[in-house]
């Protein structure tokens, strides 16, 4: 399927140029089990020591990757992270839980260490079984074919895990920690948020910052909820998204952060908070079907969860996304949308801003408000919406797709 | 918009025959105020005594006829109604308030009673101000031509309501309390769900039954629990979504019940329940582009209200929804809805259903399922789908429809 869709519209011009993150080595392979004439397969591995942070589907039918990862996340310890494509083994029952059994043995075996020291994630048709033999068999080559990370192997990577999606999707950037410099850097891949059959979210990041699993996991936590938990394509939820976070703690001599609230680690938290925000808006920027990239901002609310789940009910309705699509500043649908969402807002005090121009304040539309300036901002392909719900100081920003045909095409008129 | 799109495929053969009830005078006329040559705006009149209640849309952005008549309910009596089309009066400020009441005065004039005594609805695009005036003229003409209600009256007061409507929707029902016979008659409108511009959901059920506001409160909510909220054509909720039910007490003698759960009562429960389902099922088989209606029953859930939500999880998914559409079925998208849920589910106990053919059990795909029989019910326009989450006893049905891109050329290509 990968290969059948054009490139998103919105796509970056290219795949970035991916610095090797000490410690980290990469390696992909070509299992058939799906896809023909490309990786699907791809290992990494970690230097003993390497600390993991994960955050998981909130699905109650998670895939039985999901529920290894969970338990295995409680030893803070990853020594390698294997993902493949094609098949999510998810719905698989109790054959799902002993493929995952297979693969993880295996990779345990390859590189001596204890099997809970092994992550996993699979993505692609879900409730057929997942041929782990396939996967088993490709393991020594991977193997021999590991080298340290760099360019060339982030963007294998980036390519191997990639289902639906019509660009492999990385991100990268180097923070301070005391004198210290550390790398980050992440891949993802993603499309319909969030089919299970094809286009689960997955995102995995690597530094060479030497940080404790329980700071890395308060770190990751609130990074994913600025960046991957503000997105929504088509408002599904997969049973097997998956973000994790590996430390090495190979880069040079690091001062030690006393928590993740330390002001030691702020460059790092934000550096983190770009390179999750680039991967998730890349994501939205392969929704499938989407022709405009929607950024929503939600000021005035009780506080910043309140607006980004007021933010979330804008980029999730599908009258909203598809006036969008239809180039049509149709702030009415705003405003409705602003209303289920079912927190707090005055009424008779909103505003809203389109492109910069505001169309609406104290809860009606503003006199002699010129359409023109809207109306051609609505024709480019990054839209602005700014809502103010009038009650209090919460803020957050959320982003999103228009639906378009492309979609249905690619969800109703497709076979899988 | 209305008559410009053809009647959808799943439209009922005819409206129903609708006999009178007792005591419910009906008018309507042609304000012109945005749809040109039908009528827009219907008046029914209820003798003094008439009790009333109410079900409104749970949005916090609420219109100002949906403010007014939350108010009003706590009289319990209703002597008129007025519900125009065109203009929702939403999202209008303090000029939508003024416009309610200069509404509302002149019915309460035209009828000499409280302005209390009478509710109102308006459905239409959102957001410029209603003009009141074109109403107030019509009403001394809409007066003069009421009639009692019957046939033709109830087919007008339905076609007089519509805007992307592509039919008129009514049901009625006879129901028995103790030897009395009593009538039902209900309209409604409604065919995005629900679209705040133009596909606001109303509906309107009049009795000639005696039960105080009290009783009538806790029926009605009751059955539309059942009905109006176990429906979704795209998860979106209107800013003026309207349920009320009218009893006007002139049935011939009728014993007293006391109060909603006396067994006097369970017949007309029953036909009421009948009323609300048929008219909101008749709403979802109108939905924007829709081109199958789609039955979904959950047992085997915590209890009644997880169910529904699991319900409903279902039919908002887009993925799901979509794949109807393309006549897939793909029970992998479904899975993927229950997990979202959020309520409780057992994944290695869940069981799948489509069209009478058990397709996954015990958490995964039964071995040598038969595609066949479940590829041919996929492409009739009525879909069945069970789905037991294995945890409980909680059962419930939702119906919606397919997401088709009819639904985007409504309302992408369609500028408003």
């Amino acid at each position: 399927m990968a290969d059948e869709l054009p490139v998103s519209p919105l796509a970056p011009e290219a795949f970035p140029e991916m610095p090797h993150v000490r410690g980290v080595r990469l390696g992909t392979a070509a299992t058939a089990m799906k896809y023909q004439g490309r990786d699907d397969l791809m290992l990494a591995e970690m230097p003993s020591g390497a600390s993991v942070a994960g955050v998981f589907t909130t699905s109650k039918t998670a895939s039985a990757p999901v529920d290894w990862c969970r338990k295995a996340l409680s030893g803070g310890e990853a020594l390698g992270l294997l993902v493949n494509a094609g098949n999510a083994n998810a719905f698989t029952g109790q054959a799902g839980i002993a493929s995952v059994e297979a693969c993880v043995e295996a990779v345990a075996d390859l590189l001596s260490c204890r099997p809970s020291r092994i992550f996993v994630a699979s993505t692609g048709v879900i409730g057929e079984p997942l041929p782990h033999d396939r996967i088993v068999e490709e393991l020594n080559a991977i193997r021999q074919g590991m080298t340290d990370s760099g360019p060339e192997k982030w963007s294998n990577a980036a390519g191997a895990i990639m289902t639906t999606d019509t660009f492999p999707k990385g991100s990268t950037r180097i923070a301070r920690i005391g004198d210290s410099e550390v790398t980050l850097a992440g891949i993802a891949k993603g499309s319909g948020m969030i089919a299970p059959d094809m286009a689960t979210m997955l995102s995995f990041i690597f530094t060479d910052a030497r940080l404790p699993a329980d700071t890395l996991q308060a770190l990751l936590a609130d990074a994913v909820d600025k960046s991957f938990n503000a997105i929504t394509v088509d408002s599904d939820t997969s049973t097997s998204d998956t973000v994790m976070l590996f430390a090495t703690g190979m880069a040079s001599v690091q001062p030690e952060a006393d928590g993740p609230g330390d002001p030691l680690l702020d460059d790092f938290k934000a550096k983190l908070g770009e390179v999750t925000a680039d991967l998730a808006q890349q994501i939205v920027r392969d929704g499938e079907g989407a022709s405009k990239f929607v950024s929503i901002t939600v000021t005035g609310a009780e506080n910043e969860a309140a607006a980004r789940r007021i933010g979330l009910a804008i980029g999730n309705s599908p009258l909203v996304k598809t006036a969008v699509a239809g180039e049509d500043a149709n702030w009415g649908r705003i405003v409705m949308a602003v209303g289920k969402a079912g927190e707090r807002a005055d009424r008779d005090r909103m505003a809203i801003t389109i492109g910069g121009v505001t169309i609406a304040e104290n809860g009606a539309a503003i006199d002699g408000y010129d359409e023109r300036p809207v109306a051609e901002h609505m024709k480019g392909t990054d839209i602005e919406i700014l809502v103010d719900v009038g009650v209090g100081d919460g803020a957050a920003t959320v982003w999103t797709c228009d639906l378009t045909h492309g979609y249905i095409s690619i969800n109703a008129d497709y076979r899988s």
